[in-house]
């Protein structure tokens, strides 16, 4: 049914290349007589199977080989699965990009920092703008999330309108940016919208997910309640409104606020030089304020996933030169956990309890409230711009069909599940899937960017269940051992333990060499062979495994 | 202030080596008169820092040294986590084993099933049973859990009475077995009971937890609602009660009952040898269902966890032999998410979304109940037992930090937050931190036990992050090289698509042999380090790796 596509024509096609089948690696492309357009370049994140792999990014390969096609790549926000991978990516694009204020100023921090830096031209449109790239006519459109202006796109195209929500919520008290612009939404429905790309995150959420505003009461309020010691806060760096809202509450309190964590600075920076954060005060580094007595001291520490480098980690961990952390102090996840990430947060958590710290979580108390839109949210959106079909995005498989089920519930005509790598036509014709494009994703490994199925990291999982052997043998011309064989054996023998289990290999591969006929002993792979088969055999049998493998084998 | 301690005295001492600081691996220990009882001899589960381990282990040592002293292991109840590891440790240990009929059961088939197969005397003894384990008098009192036959333990000594837990709840109508005796409890009150070592697995959960009984209502009323196609249910293999209740709900809607996954066979095959599962009707095997029409048929399935080998792990890949699901079939998950296994599962349920299948999990409906005690029913235990002191187990620190909080806050005098290896003195002197003793974590690799903390595992992780290089470097007496380096470096070289960089480290070892003074290249020491430093050098500056290196020097 599906065949591999190529240019598009003169209807509107839709294909996710990232973003349609995980939460995270957003990258999304429309087509439209000849051109693309692509809507943001996220990095996706690790995955346990794979613990060494921390930073994924979409395979662009074809959008790479079409790249004269591409007419340019629009940012919808700055969070890091939305545009994280431009920095390693951009240079195989070469493509115009155009972002928001906000977004635009930590994109060119991230640009700059990158090693080596990327010189990119980024085009700042203000909130609300509209602009040509290529065939397609965008306008933004303000919503509310969990970091400054996020927007929606309207794509205008010969072919017909269609809106991309981006990441979203309604946010009747957002506190940073504007409100949602629903008259904006409500002048698109009666506009005539053909489909709806929208996000899928928390299809799943039912009720009402509270607004910035309450959680900002509630920390003031808690932060009145632990007088004893110093309070730490930890949230995702990106949360302005957060970081002002716990700004607000320490101010409330008698309380300074040191921020503990690059991302965090990185942030406020980019906040202060868009207008942002204004009412904030003065945020302090963690060395400024070691004078301050700790019962008038809010710590803002990046960490609230764990992530064993962050500022709370090396905190819990004793490792902080500046700060640290037990009785009478209080530590606040203003937070939630991002499924997958419990026991490194846990972990974490147990430290600092450990330490005699006090935790307070979302669980107890209500300091946290979600980006994305509830089901009912959902719901009013598609009220408002009452599309004529959806393809949801963001989210895994689970997430995209539970909220195509769910829009077909509320009267929309075609709701249609892709994911990553499927071409679906949005107008121009019937919406339904018209080809498939190569996809997959690709892993940032040390200096090296490489494809998730390669090799090289099956190798390294086969090692991390197996350990590797490494065998050199010396033969002379007629296929003698002539050197005690040299066993490299890591992750299955330890030298300085396993003595009896190296002699016994040893004894293993003579055994092998002196075991073959004379004929095969001349001959190099075979000797090779004898011993791979042999070193194997006994590893299987000795201690259950099956080592990644190799012989050297050197002739004199 | 801790000493290492030695052989118990006239006062009574506790000492976990596995569950206090972790859920799982239960191993507590508590000593008297030159004697040692042993409650519980569990395994741990994986860890995501280190996927390759699926078995965890207490380290005994201490114990196995002065295994003379261990009177006997008494088995609490059949879990796992509870007396999973006797199979791996028994043999370190050789002492008499206590367990109730179904535990007893259970683990003569786990023993018979090990490789090589364990032979254990075991004491059957009966539920509410009371009898002398050395200096120890052990009075069993029966609770409920999510599991036949869970027993407290009234362990009284010539210092005083403990009451240990194991792991429980009060549930009014447990299905399977019979109520939690409450008026033993009390009048273990009454009697004077100087600490309770108590489960904090669910400190965190406020409100009623349910019963059995409503689970087996809401199946009941859901194996009804899915009239269209087969319907499969996945929970904990050894939950007796939830396999009767779906079994009760599968005959009520004309349904018959197939078992898929080997652990359900084990566990029915002794509950029904111990007297349970006798209105149960039968279990079919996949294969003799494989006529019954879709809708007359409901599967339990392992898997509820997203084990990779579980039946409903092949299932959901499509590598079942037998069982296939897809659209028009429904996968009800009776069970909960156990932290750290949120990935696995989405995975398998991402799957079977992805065939068409419709899940129904317990966000949507009231399919499961916990096993363990929420704060209002450890309140009301502590009302019935009245303890001096209080031990919080079966918990990480966060939890038993919670619990001891918690207690304190009911009135209990002492709540002491003890971790592995710690010894606390429970009665005959104050309740306080008396010595520790060593501790740890094994794990089971392949057919190998080794400690966690091996170098063969340190290895296995740096290799998973790095990969390895071992390279063999061919030189003359001189120290001239004579033959081409021969280079093995999985994950980080492949052989097949990295031929340049093959290529560039093999010119590396060639400069760094050539560029060595005449001295030193006749110093094979001195040859093998600078060839290991250059290739290290390279690997840092060209992959941004460290990988584990090894050179083999063959001088002829």
């Amino acid at each position: 049914m599906t065949r591999t596509f190529g240019t598009p024509g003169q209807d509107l096609v839709f294909v996710p290349l990232g973003g349609a089948g995980e939460i995270g690696m957003n990258l999304y492309l429309y087509g439209h007589r000849g051109r693309w357009l692509m809507v943001d370049l996220g990095i996706g994140f690790g995955d346990d199977s794979m613990p060494a792999i921390d930073v994924v990014l979409p395979d662009i390969r074809f959008i790479e080989e079409r790249r004269k096609e591409l007419a340019g790549l629009v940012v919808t926000h700055a969070h890091e699965d939305h545009l994280g991978a431009i920095p390693y990516l951009w240079s195989r694009l070469r493509c115009p990009i155009y972002a928001t204020p906000f977004a635009a100023a930590l994109l060119e921090t991230k640009l700059k920092e990158a090693d080596p830096p990327v010189r990119a031209p980024i085009t700042v449109v203000p909130l609300g703008g509209r602009f040509d790239v290529g065939p397609f006519n965008v306008e933004l459109v303000s919503l509310t999330h969990s970091i400054p202006e996020p927007n929606a796109l309207a794509i205008r195209t010969g072919a017909g309108l269609v809106v991309h929500t981006g990441d979203w919520k309604f946010d009747p008290h957002p506190l940073v940016g504007g409100d949602a612009d629903m008259a904006a939404l409500e002048r698109l429905g009666a506009e005539g919208v053909e489909a709806l790309v929208g996000d899928s995150t928390n299809v799943f959420v039912t009720g009402e997910p509270g607004s910035e505003t309450g959680v900002r009461e509630s920390l003031t309020h808690l932060l009145g309640q632990y007088g004893d010691g110093a309070i730490a806060v930890t949230c995702f760096a990106s949360n302005v409104a957060r970081l002002e809202s716990i700004a607000h509450a320490a101010a409330a309190n008698g309380r300074r606020v040191a921020l503990v964590g690059r991302s965090l600075w990185r942030i406020v920076e980019a906040a202060r030089r868009t207008g942002y954060l204004g009412e904030a005060g003065s945020f302090h580094t963690d060395d400024e304020v070691m004078k301050v007595p700790r019962d008038r001291l809010v710590y803002i520490c990046t960490g609230s996933q764990g992530e064993p480098r962050s500022a709370l980690a090396r905190i819990a961990g004793g490792s902080h030169p500046c700060v640290t952390l037990g009785r009478g102090d209080t530590v606040l996840f203003s937070s939630r956990m991002i499924p997958g990430n419990e026991r490194e947060i846990f972990r974490m958590q147990n430290q600092l309890v450990r330490s005699g710290v006090r935790l307070v979580t979302d669980r107890e108390q209500f300091i946290h409230v979600s980006g994305h839109p509830g089901r009912d949210e959902v719901e009013r959106m598609y009220r408002l711009v009452r599309p004529r079909a959806v393809i949801p995005i963001h989210g895994e498989v689970r997430h995209l069909t539970e909220h195509a089920r769910l829009a077909r519930g509320w009267g929309v005509d075609t709701a249609l599940v892709v994911e990553d790598g499927t071409v679906a036509r949005l107008a121009g014709g019937p919406v339904e899937v018209v080809g498939e494009v190569p996809h997959g994703k690709l892993v940032v490994d040390g200096s090296r960017i490489m494809p998730f199925e390669s090799e090289v990291l099956r190798s390294r999982k086969r090692m991390m269940f197996n350990g590797a052997v490494v065998v050199t043998v010396v033969v002379d011309l007629g296929g003698t051992l002539v050197r005690e064989p040299q066993i490299t054996a890591p992750g299955i023998i330890d030298p300085a333990a396993d003595e009896d289990d190296h002699a016994a290999l040893a004894k293993v591969v003579r055994t092998a060499v002196a075991g073959l006929a004379p004929s095969l002993k001349r001959d190099d792979a075979a000797v090779r062979e004898a011993v791979r088969l042999a070193v194997r055999r006994r590893f299987k049998e000795s201690h259950g495994k099956k080592p990644v493998t190799d012989i050297h084998l050197v002739r004199i």
